[in-house]
């Protein structure tokens, strides 16, 4: 078995969403697993100078008319969400205490987080936005919500933020094949190659 | 006949060069012609307040990587600069010349010193590399350095500059068909989606 497909993402980021919608089934293709890695882009962007991109002039405008316009053409339901960006700090601890009880769930949770947010205007930094998306993959809803408060969850989100700076990861989706990091929904067709060998 | 595919782009961007020799075949293909636009970004920058991506610590890494895979996976020749980045201003001077005086020239010029400088390292700001790239598509290289100096070339590439930024370009290369823009050679195939009439 090939090592799985790592794919760090942050919950305010459209693309995230719009690659999520996408990377399991890719993966299956190729014989890969997801490694779902939810990460806080605010810390990385301290690191990079960079800001997020609906905050900057010229920038913002365009993502908010080419997410809708990738969803489109992906064939994606989409909305921008009403309250945006939230915290990325709740629904992440929500998916690294079910990965470490439910792991099965891991990819579903993420899908019903982020397309709850996008689709849904439903925040995932909430107590009802969390609670909708695991009751949605079938998870006691009380219980994932009070595992956000799991000290060892909150450590294993600095971690993996930790582990992502260290993978020179800076952007959202950021996907890691074989060590090899791939920035953004629009390089899913990349990813897709490199499993299949090419470009290497 | 439609409307043309603009192309507007950085002579500084590894993906206007990834892109570029590309957009014509794509353009063509919908029964579309390519305005060819070259464009100064540092002036865009100052208002968007993004930075050239390769001096943003680990996004520059991760550019310098990710643009030569980028060629591999095209099959296009590439290697990084050993100047770089270079003032755009005399080569898109020389475009907007070869434009005005030997328009059916301009895309293959755009294309010579853009594969110049990202596959030969030549540097195209230089003399050299001007009169290089104008005598490969069969124009006297003399000519096309003398008109980077016609005051009236001058003035069209601020206007062109202006045009962008009118027009939301921040980043390049930025194709804009019908009105919509698209940011990135990575974007091809969305352009290729919207020209055949999908995700309007």
């Amino acid at each position: 078995m090939s090592a799985p497909v790592r794919f760090c993402f942050d919950f305010s980021s459209p693309y995230a969403y719009l690659a999520a919608m996408q990377i399991e089934r890719l993966a299956f293709r190729h014989g890969r697993t997801v490694e779902w890695r939810p990460i806080l882009l605010g810390a990385i962007f301290k690191i990079t100078g960079m800001r997020p991109g609906p905050d900057m002039p010229m920038r913002g405008d365009y993502m908010r008319q080419d997410a809708s316009r990738f969803a489109r053409l992906v064939g994606l339901p989409f909305r921008w969400p009403t309250v945006f960006p939230i915290s990325g700090v709740a629904p992440s601890r929500a998916v690294y205490w079910v990965e470490a009880h439910a792991p099965e769930k891991t990819g579903a949770l993420c899908r019903a987080l982020l397309s709850g947010f996008f689709a849904d205007d439903v925040d995932p930094s909430s107590d009802a936005g969390i609670l909708r998306a695991a009751r949605a993959v079938g998870l006691k809803g009380t219980e994932v919500l009070a595992g956000t408060q799991d000290p060892v969850v909150k450590e294993r989100l600095k971690a993996e933020v930790d582990a992502a700076i260290a993978a020179g990861v800076f952007g959202s989706p950021f996907t890691i094949v074989d060590g090899e990091g791939f920035w953004g929904a629009d390089r899913l067709p990349q990813v897709e190659l490199w499993l299949e060998g090419k470009g290497r």
